[in-house]
């Protein structure tokens, strides 16, 4: 049927669009990897490199069998996308989840998330009997996409504790990273029943009993952070200050009388691809968030209250979210590169010198800074918090080195000060009927600038969260390792150099090793 | 409604097209840093890398706030897709455009462009009241799209003046390129009302007033540039010939006799990664200039003439244009590949070398030429063309260097002639059914292997209009700077090199810095 | 109509859907271009440089000249895809293919596929009159997408013969490859006339003559290869294999007593870089190789038997197959992440070191591990497998060592082994119900562990072709070569480097080249 057809259209559209997006996500990790071995010493680049894969292969392990299952609960989502939440459908008991606001139990290791209940869950959902082999990709989906966000967030560390902490250590960080924490986070920001999400609270019709509005903590619109300034950003900057704080300062890093000494990394051209695939990848990362194109329900991220749903009313009708999915592109390029010029003349007029790493952490201190407001902020604001963003850059790092915290990448400043930023920056600067088309709140919200206060207490609220969470859980951790003395590699291995030490060899080789024996062959 | 579900599922889809085709020209920039950085002396690989970055975050906000508004009138272009203009639907007051055949004068850092207009602009089209929320991805993706496309006409000219150059006078390069001299160039072309574009003129149906076709300068489908061999690479290749010429030579390049002395690019491997992240651009480049996958308008780029549209004749009708995508695509791999061998084959005959630089300046030439006739041309005509640009690219760059300009990158025989070849192949080779498909021209157009010669004069036309206005405007820049003193770092930090004397230091450093103080906390 | 707009939508997504995952398999030409220069020495790197440019530029030249119109038949892929094969229209002269079990013959130089025939074939397949400038994009896409999938085979051969192998004799192999090896595996799995193809045998009702159902080879799904373990990965390893051994070791491999001595690649940041690009691209390899998100048919890859197509039974309905889709992408990230940490585990615990290079081969032998089976097996038997996978890799390649066969990147245990690994696991975790969705066999099919036996049967077929196949025709030629001298370059030269004999120059060459004169100027 046409219904029928038209729900295939928009799970296919969408589901090539959740692909795609977080294969650019994904990609971030060649990013990652670049950005963090430029910006160490040569003596330990395998190091950085190993760190950086056990994100990717520690952390999907992780991430499979344990995090998704704290954060999220799909089907329940899928359900959502369909609307029929906010219309009370009786819920079949495969639909029951096991989930409060705080975290979920329940997918591990994605069971109950396969094809035959995807499918079981479209059949329930159009009220269509499905053909065998009819399948639904939104679920699956759902898991790859969070996944790569996962896995940005664990990466972040890696740059402040590198040339120092054991691959031990580290393998043990990500698992509890990707595995639990993040998931947790996640989880109270995007899963329909988490705390810090709009649906939190519902208005319901005493009449029919149908909700017909959401609204999240203290009124708001939840707290606003689209793609993650926050749940990612933040969560990854705040595990780097701890794990920075923790392992303590590279050798030499500053001499006895507290002295800076410069350690610049040993490859400016890696730096900077690392930091454009960043950029690059950034374009995923945004827009995706959106989830898809194409909704069954007027406007909304996840729909919105009192509104007849695709099949509920016998209207087929089908809503285009690209708009503020274009938002969130345009965004993504307007505010890193105001942030990015902004730092290089920063630099140029304070340090005289045109830094070119400097540079790279401004715009993507901007990305950063972008994540959470992307569609909910206009495009001048964009601009503005972007120039307030590479003085947050600059100045943010001098403050974490006058700490005396040594964070070989400037990951504290950039992810976590950036992060926080973000953040803050709806509070002040979201329009309301951004906010509106994006979230639906029962009864409006928008940035301080429009008159709105509840907003800024939200955006406030998940930053305290955030930072609190991860301090605990992830500083416990790494206090644990260094009294047992599994965090950080001996003084010797660490001047020696990782690769030697740990890695087999130097990054780079000469050539000439055997050469003699070579030219023997030839006599 | 089902009308209103279409035209909801084609904009998602070419939303989600534009997005992903426009974000693979971005990464691009990763391409052009690797390809300059490792193209110069270590000694200036800091200084190429903070350019390149200048040209995404200058260039950011020069195109933000100003270029866009010299280059279209995106409602206009929005009403065009849905096939409005060609049928003369009165025009409601905020569809009046700023715009002649030269120059656009409106969306200034994205006035009027955001989405409580794009929604005001579907409700007026579709004819159907929107619901609050809705919104419309194209007009704003307009933007994201073109943006990359000017980022990368400026990112040409990096390579021509790198290791030379204050970076102060290329900040005021990419404003000026950004900002003005691109966009301009790009109204003449891709607006609707351009000079150059198929619906410059029109032809009126006497009894209704109604447009019934259009066509282009001298008759032709106005000059075939489809996705940029002229707008953007000529403009590109022309400002680094201009560039080059007026910075004049690097120190030591050519003898007091004029001999030529080589200075080769530091790093070989950084240079082929950038030439094949550039040519896995172009597949968003090139496929991407369609605009989308899906059109209310039977064929062609922009819609063509008495045609019934999706709303107005009462049958809901949606066109899929993937076969002019596909082709462009197809094109843009058998070009290329044949440029690139034919490449490796001259150097072997005429030098005796494998010349591995040469052969990834030759399959860019190849991807350069391709751009304006992807979508025209069939695919044995690539190949021919392909071997052609082989011998333009060894042979060009051979003439650019016996003119004593010293191109560092060869971006002048690259993009400079590798575009003007790209424009001049659809006077010649453009299939007239495939001209019909893309551009609807009213009297049909075509190669003069066709037996068409309108369509070449207006190929010649572009190539003289970019040239010169490029020349003019961008060489009035340079010269003025020169005069100034202010184009050219000075002898001493040139030969310094510019990463010590201007960027804080080397751009690989030696780990041993501090060695010995590491060494004595062991004691 | 709505007929008309539903399969342009159809048309339309599938087309962008096939441009961006097949660009994401380009991307990963960028990956082996890194892994390979990084893992020679310093002295050979521009050769690997050449050596995989010219797979691209001589192999997009022999693919598009011969390659294809051996591999494929697209029409005939055309009409199932709108699954009229499998009702048995008559069909026109034009589609009449010259094609068997084995090879086909037609549409070399894509004659025959450009778009006045899509057209035709649209509208016959559709019986809808389509308008002047409509077009297809499935077919001319299909070469794209095959195109990306022939060139990763050849690129990976590369590797294993590069620092001693002729540029010629490249030439000559990737030629051979692309232009006719590759082509005639690919058209026994993925074509419908294909020896290994589940539309191989076909059930036929006896009273109308339809087909009804089929079968492959011993009556299972065909040979399971979804996006080529065997077709381009053992094609690859396999021709590694032959490559390695005919060409012998570089020259101080192995001592006069046998001993191995290792030869580190000069740069482990770009093998890095290559493994993460190559991961990135796995994600448009494996979920693209479903060729589109939506189709005609209920369920399966290429429609199935006894279904009614879109326009045939008048009811005009689209399926969704983005669960196969997202199985394939979650499946892509859990072997390979799950591979990837336990060689790290092995190189740790047997060998006492992180070891970067292995961790690299060991996920990139995931992925190759996972591309056949990947929509076909539950995550949780993907974990499983990636396991095995690690001890695959680290055990294969001492074996190849103690074979005294010198593959400088691995490829042979990497793609070889790991391809043939990636097709025995549908043999034995292939599960019914995914196998139906996607393959949809008459009589049903699936693993050794779900109690079928003959999947594993034609598993282990396709292994035994392809293996003999490349060993006998590439190898054929490699010995050729051998004996005419062409194929290996001096041991002079080796010893010296071919940068230095054959391309001109190191490829890092130093700063201070006419540094003196430079300086001199300034007097």
């Amino acid at each position: 049927s046409l219904y029928f057809a038209l729900a295939n259209i928009v799970d296919g559209v969408n589901s090539a669009f959740l692909l795609l997006t977080a294969a650019l996500v994904f990609c971030m990790q060649a990013g990652f990897a670049m950005l963090t071995v430029g910006s160490v010493r040569n003596k330990n680049a395998k190091n950085a490199l190993v760190l950086n894969l056990c994100d990717a292969c520690v952390g999907g392990v992780a991430y499979y069998v344990l995090g998704f299952g704290f954060a999220f609960a799909p089907i329940n989502q899928a359900l959502l996308t369909y609307d029929n939440f906010v219309t009370e459908l009786p819920l079949s008991p495969i639909y029951k989840t096991k989930s409060n606001g705080f975290i979920a139990f329940q997918h591990f290791a994605l069971a109950h998330m396969q094809s035959p209940l995807t499918k079981d869950a479209f059949t329930y959902l159009s009220g269509l009997s499905v053909p065998s082999g009819t399948n639904n990709g939104a679920t699956l989906f759902l898991w790859w996409f969070q996944f790569t966000f996962c896995l940005t967030a664990a990466s972040i560390v890696a740059g402040a504790i590198c040339e120092r902490v054991r691959v031990f250590a580290y393998i043990g960080f990500v698992s509890l990273m990707m595995g639990f924490v993040y998931p947790v986070i996640s989880h109270a920001m995007w899963d329909v029943n988490g705390w810090l999400n709009v649906f939190y609270n519902k208005v319901t019709d005493p009449t029919t009993g149908h909700i017909t509005g959401s609204f999240g903590i203290y009124g708001s619109a939840g707290s606003i952070d689209f793609a993650g300034s926050g749940v990612v950003h933040i969560t990854g900057g705040a595990g780097a200050f701890v794990g920075a704080l923790i392992i303590g300062p590279r050798i030499g890093r500053f001499d006895e009388n507290g002295k800076i000494r410069p350690i610049p990394g040993h490859n400016i051209s890696l730096i900077v691809l690392g930091g454009l695939l960043l950029w690059f990848g950034w374009f995923g990362f945004n827009p995706g968030s959106q989830l898809g194109v194409l909704s069954y329900a007027d406007g909304g991220k996840v729909g919105s209250a009192v509104r007849g749903g695709f099949n509920l009313n016998g209207v087929p009708t089908v809503y285009s979210t690209a708009g503020q999915v274009a938002l969130a592109a345009v965004n993504t390029l307007v505010l890193p590169a105001a942030a990015g010029i902004t730092t290089l003349m920063i630099t140029r007029f304070f340090y005289h010198c045109f830094d070119c790493a400097s540079m790279v952490n401004g715009f993507i201190l901007g990305t950063v800074a972008i994540t959470s407001p992307c569609s909910t902020i206009p495009t001048y604001s964009a601009l503005c918090c972007g120039i307030i963003g590479g003085f947050i850059w600059v100045f943010g790092d001098k403050l974490v080195q006058r700490l005396r915290i040594d964070d070989p990448l400037g990951a504290i400043a950039v992810h976590g000060f950036g992060g926080t930023w973000g953040i803050i920056i709806p509070g002040f600067f979201a329009k309301p009927d951004y906010v509106a088309m994006v979230y639906a709140p029962a009864n409006g919200s928008g940035g301080v600038f429009y008159g709105y206060g509840k907003q800024l207490a939200a955006q406030l609220t998940e930053i305290l969260y955030i930072w609190s969470f991860v301090c605990t859980v992830i500083g416990g951790y790494f206090l644990i390792l260094k009294f047992l003395g599994l965090l950080r590699v001996s003084p010797e291995e660490e001047i020696l150099g990782n690769d030697t030490s740990h890695h087999g060899g130097p990054a780079y080789p000469e050539d000439d090793v055997g050469l003699e024996e070579d030219l023997a062959t030839l006599r």
